[in-house]
């Protein structure tokens, strides 16, 4: 659990939730329920009905207001009973410390199976930005629940309108949620989700694991496991953030270290970092590639709720997956769509010099 | 229809909507449907089910986005797919130029009789504000809809949560929506609702439209069917409202025609007229007491979204139900909710020269 909390943490570049959270969550579950089956995406029989769980709202307040843990399952047996049929197996939508263990918390609870994959291969910040999305798979019926007992079922025209209801109860709720959303078929899991993303996520996270063992902290064994690209080594100087609109929303003033060493980066953020500048505006990382953040002294991933003054961090960027670069997922998560200026140019291109010295120094 | 709808108007103490365009839309409803069996609370078997279906939203919006007739039939329709059984029978839930109207266009397009009652014997801005409340019937499961084919089913512990989380919904959906809410059995009718009050508000407004016939203006004929308290005849001098948290809210100077020249009052709005003071501050109606306007030229019922600079009204306060004087009543929508200062005092104590006055000169 540690491994895929950490690896989801890293994956969810900022955002997805606190791991050590999620961790605690997931062990609690299974060891009072037992262990989680995880299945291919390949194995699913196509009229099974397959359901993501998750936690929505600002990772701020998620902090502050954690799970009791039985929401979620109150989110999931309320879509069920909306729906008339039972669950067969639970989906992880995005990489987190927090989303890619809280559908093992319900799994171990639930004894259902869990699929290997998930909706972006990455965190977030708005509900309508998955894959499934892109093939047109409805984000409705969707139940939220909180730790009040109160919960709602919305059914909408599209996923934009479910992003827009759901974050005004969201908001209402407290700033954040339990929901069971996107239910769908065994069939659209197979042609929709992006599949291997809990393997990776755990592979990631052991890797994190191993090194901390070994007592090395650099980061270099994951961005070499991970094909990452070194985007700089920094320490926070300065912070501005603001949880809005049920978001928590920020950019961050970093002075380079060590080989960046009089260099200044802007790394802006809305739940996950978005976009990462140099001091003259150039950007170097653009959503929707990732943005990853490891501790520089440590290792270990930081959230954007966790950035703060003082903080040295190395930051990593990672292609999206290629759905993600296409019109529709530009569109979609590009970073127009968040109101930055820059058109995206894909990450390796963005970071010519860097990339090639990570491929040329690459054990693999 | 015409008489509902003004009848409903003038109670409505300023909210429940636009008259003109209620009276169409049930008019437009009944020609389609036929004609509406309207029917004693009394009557109602214990065990039917029975719900109330409005308009939720700002009035300053419901004039602009005007309902297509159909959400109100998807939103009793969604809420009887999730119950699993069907209405028996249909209940308006406030005063109002829209909201006394809407049950009856449903009631005309699905057949269903309508209870002679309501939840407020007035209207409130809040959907906990009702009898119903008092007596500790719940508000859901809820149903919400818009035009764009949006819908939720809400289920909350508390009439305030539904409040909450139905009132993000309704600005998201646009500043306004169709629900039904409060589904009960003709048991909690009989115990919960106000009984009779869509038989007095037709005969309010048959009231108003025969004074018109009779060219006659005053509003005299209406506070003595009424039993009201004649506060003030007076002028806008200077109106501020907005619209914010999904509601109208706002506060007009008035300037004292006639028998009140000389003198300056102060009425303050959330949907509803809630507060009148003079220019000292002294209150001199408060709710959940009725303050009530009509258009001191044509004898017509006011809106607060119709409220402008110029128009001359004249204010007619009437005693709230006896269960709003209580102290749970008071809680629930006494002057302090809305933060006014003001503790409560009845309206006939805040205006007792006015009161011996009128019932002087009531000719019954």
């Amino acid at each position: 659990m540690e491994a895929i909390a950490l690896g989801g943490a890293f994956l969810g570049t900022g955002g997805g939730g606190d791991p050590y959270i999620g961790k605690m969550m997931a062990r609690s579950a299974m060891a009072n329920g037992g262990g989680v089956d995880v299945v291919d995406a390949a194995d699913v029989p196509d009229d099974a009905l397959c359901v993501p769980v998750c936690m929505m709202g600002a990772p701020t307040v998620m902090l502050e207001k954690l799970p009791n843990g039985d929401e979620a399952l109150e989110a999931l047996s309320a879509l069920e009973s909306y729906l008339g049929k039972k669950a067969d197996y639970l989906i992880c939508i995005e990489a987190g410390g927090l989303n890619s263990t809280i559908p093992f918390a319900v799994a171990a609870a639930t004894g259902l199976p869990l699929i290997d994959g998930d909706g972006m291969g990455r965190a977030f910040p708005e509900l309508q930005m998955v894959s499934l999305t892109l093939h047109n798979i409805s984000s409705t019926p969707m139940v939220l629940a909180d730790e009040k007992g109160n919960s709602s079922v919305i059914n909408t025209v599209s996923n934009v309108w479910t992003e827009r209801l759901a974050r005004a109860q969201t908001i209402e709720m407290g700033g954040a949620a339990l929901v069971a959303l996107y239910p769908m078929s065994g069939a659209d899991v197979k042609r929709g989700l992006l599949h291997g993303t809990l393997s990776l996520i755990r592979e990631l996270g052991q890797t994190i694991l191993d090194e901390r063992q070994a007592n090395r902290h650099s980061g270099d064994a994951l961005i070499a496991r991970c094909g990452g690209i070194d985007l700089c080594t920094a320490r926070v100087v300065d912070i501005e953030r603001k949880t809005e609109g049920g978001f928590a929303r920020g950019r961050a003033r970093l002075r380079g270290l060590d080989a960046d060493a009089g260099r200044e980066f802007f790394l802006s953020f809305q739940n996950e970092f978005l976009c990462l500048e140099d001091a003259d505006g150039k950007p170097l990382a653009l959503t929707p590639d990732l943005i990853c953040a490891l501790d520089a002294d440590g290792g270990l991933p930081v959230t954007t709720e966790s950035l703060r003054f003082g903080l040295a961090i190395r930051l990593i960027g990672l292609k999206a997956d290629p759905q993600w670069r296409s019109p529709a997922g530009l569109d979609l998560a590009g970073p127009s769509y968040f109101g930055y200026e820059h058109d995206f140019v894909p990450v390796e291109d963005l970071n010519p010099i860097r990339t090639t010295t990570m491929q040329q120094e690459d054990p693999k």
